[in-house]
């Protein structure tokens, strides 16, 4: 009766992925973190061409095991201290597992009335536990670049809309010709993706200010009223602040209450990327360090990073989620449904096509439950300060940053026999040390630049990882110094 | 030692998922297509917060299964004809339960090796498949809004990179002020994704130039010359045309030839959309039917429409992938790897994180050989051909457009007793009788207008679908026409 691989064969290859991703959770310690392939073995490894053929599920899953599972990056590893850590803990994949069996597309109401709703729901539910107003709703977006992407566009939109001086400019309609030229406002730290949006927007890199921050990698208030105010003296249009709770390199904090009373005196949009600081506002005592956020336009936090949501999952939550939909609303004939009063999650973005992602999200927020989360969150936030404590104990390291959650910025202090004026060869030998620890394979960290610094990033997030495993890191960190250290720069 | 769901927990609910998943695609006929449910009805079932403390998988997978299922319109049911009928089939399943477990974000080769050489070589077997040239390089969006907006910013970027009359204008670092206002030329069939990635990448609404069709639906190339020419002469950029493989409301195809010669003379960017009808592309036969497709510069497909791979998949391959590269690429200090010869997916567009989507292609592509494929699609429009044929036999039907592929738009001829010029008696005759359909539960049918009359969507993709199924789909037509025909319009 059906073309699809015949039932019982696909409920038995349901069941092996099944065991195969138990005993790859299980195990997942005992590869190393990164995988010691080289470009291009994977590819070679594959036939070139498609099977003429159909191949039996057994044959497909034991190429998965033999090929494909060890040549991953193991993000799922305890070791996994690199970027941001994560999981998809086992209640999300069980949540994606059944999504992709009802392979909905959400992108109408009447095409998923479950989906459409149980998002709504889990967004509004997050916006309780963050103790944000019940004005903000919410929606899935694949990533935080995408939302920033939306909330930039709404933005450039009502911004245009409501030119006072001059001539009231329909982005929409006429796109950005004959507008002013328009600037987004965001610190040195934010996240690349601020600069991808604006690319996309048609603002151009011109169309970003990085204001400078302060000595904690904060932005400067003072420096983005200045830049604010050259703008306009120079016939820019200042649209929307990008502020960022949890920055990428340092998870710096903006100071958002002195940002927002810069929006509110300027007309400016805020939009506050908690990608994965946000996460932390489940807590209340995290939540005070992000005091403002409740006044903002627009707000991303992905449960992806550091709710244990299997990726991808990106909340937006808009203020007025009307500016949203007039930015991008536009709807087919073959769309129209004549449903009233329902969500159609079309009309928030570019994309017509939507996931159900919101089945896992309320799967892991129920499985956890809303302590358990909180519990994960602070455990991680101690175990970094409890390193980082450490790290500034011992003479060889500093610790880079402040660490207000589950990351750690440091640096060795060797490296220099004699002077190091420009700091270069404290700069090699952390470099080294970093290449080093990574070829060990049992942790895998990442790196970034400080203040012309090279410094080594410890991120905490992963649900494998655990206070001894983050004490034996340090020890190996420590180790491969001395070794370094013996072995001369 | 671990904070996630206990291992034997997790394995537990995980092969409870798998056996949910076999029994709701098993009995899936069993349900109406639409489900029974009212807006708000979902959301009312379920606890407006979420709950302190964790619950047991039981319980959720219980909710799920009492609660979510039975209140999704089931895209995998046989009746599912409305829209572009479609089907995440088993390995895709088994392929989508396996990424999530892994949980990699495919950002950078070295997050994940497999990964990103998997995607390459899935995006090359489809190329293959499609007899395209191999210069064409494929990487996986989310969806073919995605996939068109990226080739259209990429025509953006190199089109006023190219300029020769007037000064050279760098999209990417100085957004489009200062640019001159440019045109996209689509047909007045072609999708709206082609408007939204207007709206988004700043040219406006005012920036597509819908061209009118010929009788059949296809773009007609003299409208298309002249709107070129039109638009120089009035100091307009024309930047790239988008030409449709299998539009949506008829599926009919342009003229891609004739076209791709205006491309070449006028030097302008020719995206083809494919995202449905180009599947069809791997049989010889149809594949004739896009000739000149693969003088293209850019061609979006998407698997998860008629490859029978789950959302979302959509494989954009570009003739020079550095455009788009040059378009979007920007790497911060944290991404840098040092990684030579490699691929990074996060040079391709805004987003930085991506799933691993590959997998599921590999597996849906392995399991059914690309003869399976062959033969399901051809199967899929010889009952589109014999149904049209059927419907073309009743007097009191007509076929509304031709049927190259799989879907039939087709009207009843009743509604009117007496003289109906402007159709509109006809049209609420069509209205009625979808509505009737639709309530049935049996089958699920869109519509669409076509030269100003309803037109009713009989669309063939699900792998449940059967010959038998489309015979008494029509047969409920035929029924339900006749049942209103009695009542009276």
């Amino acid at each position: 009766m059906s073309n699809d691989l015949p039932n019982d064969e696909f409920r038995a290859a349901l069941h092996r992925a099944a065991d195969l991703a138990a005993d790859y959770l299980d195990g997942v310690a005992e590869y190393p973190v990164l995988p010691r392939v080289q470009p291009g073995e994977v590819t070679a490894s594959l036939p070139a061409a498609p099977p003429a053929e159909g191949e039996p599920m057994e044959r497909i899953l034991d190429d998965y095991q033999r090929l494909i599972e060890p040549a991953m990056t193991h993000w799922n590893h305890p070791g996994f201290m690199a970027y941001f850590s994560i999981t998809g803990s086992g209640p999300g994949i069980v949540g994606e597992t059944l999504a992709a069996t009802l392979n909905v597309n959400a992108m109408l109401w009447r095409t998923s009335p479950a989906a459409v709703e149980l998002e709504r729901l889990v967004c509004d539910w997050l916006r309780q536990m963050l103790d944000l107003p019940e004005i903000f709703q919410g929606h899935i977006n694949d990533t935080a670049s995408s939302s920033t992407l939306l909330a930039l566009a709404a933005a450039r939109h009502r911004q245009a809309l409501q030119l006072k001086d001059r001539p009231r400019h329909d982005v929409r309609q006429h796109g950005l010709f004959g507008a002013p030229p328009m600037s987004v406002y965001t610190s040195d730290q934010a996240h690349s993706s601020v600069d991808k949006a604006a690319i996309t927007l048609g603002l151009g890199l011109d169309g970003v200010r990085r204001v400078a921050s302060d000595e904690d990698f904060r932005l400067d208030p003072a420096a983005l009223a200045a830049a604010v105010a050259e703008d306009r003296a120079a016939g820019r249009l200042p649209i929307a602040v990008v502020a960022t709770v949890g920055t990428t390199s340092t998870t710096s904090i903006d100071p958002l209450e002195p940002i927002l009373e810069i929006c509110r005196r300027e007309d400016l949009w805020l939009h506050v990327d908690g990608a994965y600081g946000g996460s932390a506002g489940i807590c209340p005592e995290y939540r005070e360090l992000m005091r403002g956020m409740e006044g903002a336009d627009s707000i991303v936090i992905n449960p992806h990073k550091w709710l244990f949501v299997p990726v991808d999952c990106s909340v937006l939550w808009l203020r007025d989620e009307e500016e949203l939909k007039e930015a991008f609303s536009l709807v087919p004939e073959y769309l129209k449904t004549g449903d009233t009063g329902v969500t159609n999650l079309m009309d928030f973005g570019p994309q017509l096509g939507r996931r159900f992602r919101a089945l896992k999200m309320w799967m892991v927020f129920r499985s956890f439950g809303v302590e358990g989360l909180r519990r994960r969150i602070r455990e991680h936030c101690r175990w970094a300060r409890e390193l980082a404590e450490r790290i500034d104990a011992d003479p060889h390291f500093e610790v880079s940053a402040p660490v207000p959650f589950s990351l750690v910025c440091f640096r060795a202090l060797d490296g220099a026999d004699g002077p190091d004026e420009d700091g270069e060869a404290q700069d090699r030998f952390n470099r080294r040390l970093m290449e080093a620890i990574n070829a060990d394979g049992t942790i895998f960290l990442s790196h970034t630049v400080l203040r012309d610094r090279y410094v080594l990033r410890l991120a905490i997030g992963n649900l494998r990882t655990t206070e001894e495993f983050v004490q034996d890191a340090w020890r190996l960190i420590q180790e491969t110094a001395e070794r370094l250290r013996r072995e001369g720069s």
